[in-house]
């Protein structure tokens, strides 16, 4: 027999890296009472560069192994896996699994006056066109440019979030985008909240004017409204938060803490 | 009952990547009889910012496929496994077993006059201390800087190798070695000879003169002569080359072709 897992069980949340920390802060903002429990594929991040067959079957692990702690509910919180992996992981599983890309996708699609969205990411979410399958389900006049940024994720890594490599980075990725009427961005990856000061900055210099829209607090609205529909929602006391990681939790801690002003309490090691 | 490889045996080769592929191009041309397997683990690339633990354990496993197709020499084509990897698997095999940084170490320190060198190389190169303990062990009063160069690596695999952006970078990660009496620098990860050309250019800039070292032509002669030594080299007919990847195959042959103007004739995918 399969017991459901009661509502003080956590909230899965996968990533690649330290990415998906965004969409964990998002979630911890509008469902304070939830208990979190993240996961970091680090030993094999990024996923952005490798094929659909790699990040699914990376998904899958990772995915195996929240729901083997015994979660409600889960958060694929990495554009390339969404893009990959979410209808796979919802077919296998009975709890409720999110991914980032229609929550956002569905906002952004709504924000839209021009009818011409923008959509950077990595290289796997740009090439699986999930964004434009995603976008055209609610508008499909919508005109879609979608631009790879393979650097974006290095250069967050690297802490230069706001350095004039990051400026040259963005002019040469972005050019393209300021010459379309696209006046609505989607950050299509984890990692590009963290690099929106310097987009910001690189639009107003080509002189082009967006509204930049990343998948955090959308995924995490959209989880929550899920939650509340499905009476699954922890309605008292404080949240805790668990982080599990699958190479050495340092780099994870130091990169979390100085980009995310982020504590970790309870970071544990786990083998994938 | 335990059978030698024969001659005709392989040289296996393996790297996280593709960068191995430069140390596999000077092997071929030192040693044009010889067959060559390569095995890049392109699904978990890279290596450079993960911790020993994890280098340690995808290494035993890419040696372990190699071994298992039959391979007489082992040569592991990238700095940071072989920083972290090399005298295990020397214990745990009864080939021969090649790292890529006691060769060019060798080299550079008897090329330096003014007992100084540079090394650049991924993070978990640099602070494993590889090169310090490979160095001073032919000249212990050697003086050593190391810096780390973690964008160099998505630079070349984004083919940005002569690129404005790339040039800055140099200059950040090259700026504090021009300010010291460095006149050889060693460049300790198998992707940096492509960025040669910006590296020369950039301490020229800086006015700074230093000799530029690379690991695969050291490497190729190491190899050649301890084959040679112990009777092991295959002495006619033209080197077959076969190349094994851990995520599909074309990406690394994109990228191989485009970077190294290599041929992959015979390129099969594995799981590790």
């Amino acid at each position: 027999m399969n017991l459901a897992p009661s509502n003080d069980a956590a909230i899965g949340i996968f990533d690649s890296g330290f990415g998906g920390l965004t969409v964990m802060d998002a979630i911890r903002r509008v469902l304070p009472h939830e208990n979190l429990l993240y996961l970091g594929d680090t030993a094999r991040v990024p996923y952005g560069n490798k094929t659909p067959q790699t990040i699914i079957r990376y998904s899958n692990a990772c995915a195996s192994l929240l729901v083997s702690r015994g979660i409600k509910a889960l958060v694929i919180a990495c554009n390339t896996a969404s893009a990959h992996a979410v209808e796979e992981l919802r077919e296998r599983y009975d709890i409720p699994v999110f991914g980032v890309i229609q929550p956002v996708a569905q906002f952004a699609q709504a924000l839209s006056k021009s009818g011409h969205i923008a959509v950077i990411g990595t290289r796997a979410t740009v090439t699986s066109g999930a964004y434009v399958r995603a976008l055209k389900r609610y508008r499909p006049e919508l005109q879609i440019s979608q631009t790879a940024c393979p650097l974006f994720v290095p250069l967050v890594e690297e802490g230069w979030c706001s350095h004039p490599v990051t400026d040259m980075v963005c002019r040469e990725y972005l050019g393209d985008i300021a010459r379309t009427t696209a006046d609505t961005i989607i950050l299509a990856c984890t990692h590009y909240p963290l690099l929106r000061h310097s987009i910001v900055k690189c639009l107003d210099e080509l002189g082009h004017h967006a509204q930049l829209c990343d998948c955090a607090s959308s995924t995490a609205d959209y989880v929550r409204k899920t939650l509340a529909k499905a009476n699954l929602m922890r309605q008292h006391g404080e949240g805790e938060y668990k982080y599990l990681v699958t190479d050495d939790p340092h780099n994870f801690v130091r990169l979390g803490q100085s980009l995310m002003k982020a504590r970790f309490d309870d970071v544990e090691h786990v083998d994938l």
